[in-house]
């Protein structure tokens, strides 16, 4: 496998949406990037607040920024909170947000091939509907954890 | 009711204004945006200080871009600081403060209309001047409590 | 009708991306909007460069700013090149991209639900596209024409 | 006279808003900052769109920075465009926008209380209302011309 493609990332978008239906979460914001950081696909349901969508780049991005799942870029912001800041000043108008949903994707090889972020119910919820979008699209999430 | 009026943001306006004059209150911003993150009317009674107009618009943006009024966004971020502040990053130039007095507007319905930001005055005490704006107009506020 | 469904922006991008394949056009990034500016669909076809959607997100940034077609804008930016370019600094960070491909989209009656950018083929051949998707989701197209 | 009152303000704002309904306009926005360029009143007509208030402010803002009505700014773009282009990028988020309807106000003895900014319709039309407003108020108004 090469790059991310836009039929791989609507399968992932698709059955992240999927299962936030079967779960009853409130309504999400599901943004895919490629290896690039470029956007590939975006979804935001109905109901999502106004600047949901930019939640979720946020968790994506960052995790792009620093080739981190979100939830290790949470623990660091725990633990290294100026460095955080700091790099929220330099990763672009993308942002970063340090809670868990945003997930690196990579291929079956371990081949980084870009991101997706979550954002709209509870950070553990948005990661569980990540995390089965990248299942359903045949490759493989890396959280952070 | 469809859309926030201009005619409802103006009684919005002058009676939180009027509720800060019956109370000796400091003097205040009020804002008002629409649903979509538009400024709809604006308020700065005379003494207000230099940047107090912009501290309104960040509680009520903030209200706007997370869903939430700006009360619960204050106690997130006494438990998440990171992501509080990550969001600041996000919302625009407009900018998001945490702390209460950005009160969400919404329809008897439960629509969402909009977002009041009140500043100058103790955060309580702008909060009860937005709530007793949406009232006059006939909505129903949302303060995050 | 009243706002912009997910279903109905998902249908508008599959047929304007069904249409850029059916006339073998360069490949394509599609984004749609809400009303209220925020970003409710989006897809990057492979091989798209590497600011292409944020290209197609100014053509529909740009139209919902003004209330105006990218055709219209493109035809003000000839005439009155400064207040474009003045535009240009106040519409956020999705910016405004003056040439043909960011569409109006409204309803039945007339009603503005959101805008729709393309890019990545010639201005006319991403409008036609966009034209495409909205019509296909039983809507009505502005250009600015 | 000595500062620019709310009072004052709000009478410029709702004279400026009956002109443009008298004369059957395009929904506007009016925008008055005092002279230390805070944001004073504000007032957006339903049907404006999405960044009609950010227009009216670069107007009133453009104005105040460089202590000229934006009718003599659209003249000096004409002639010196990277001026008007530079000096864009250091008037702050509220921006600079170089065309008329941005208009000084000053107080019968010549001293400088304020800016307002009107966008909505033609930019004649504009300025028109933001006279009328400013007159309302017993004060003077001094577009650039």
């Amino acid at each position: 496998m090469t790059d991310l493609t836009l039929a791989a990332a609507q399968t992932l978008v698709a059955t992240a949406l999927k299962t936030a239906r079967e779960r009853n979460l409130k309504p999400l914001a599901v943004v895919v990037y490629d290896a690039r950081g470029a956007l590939k696909c975006l979804a935001a349901e109905d109901g999502t607040s106004l600047r949901r969508a930019e939640i979720a780049r946020g968790k994506a991005n960052g995790a792009l920024a620093l080739g981190l799942g979100s939830r290790a870029i949470a623990k660091r912001a725990e633990e290294q909170p100026h460095f955080v800041a700091a790099v929220s000043h330099l990763v672009g108008p993308d942002a970063l947000v340090p809670v868990p949903g945003g997930v690196l994707i990579r291929d079956a090889g371990g081949r980084l091939l870009g991101a997706v972020g979550v954002s709209g119910d509870t950070s553990d919820n948005d990661e569980i509907c990540a995390l089965a979008g990248i299942e359903a699209a045949g490759l493989k999430g890396d959280t952070g954890a």
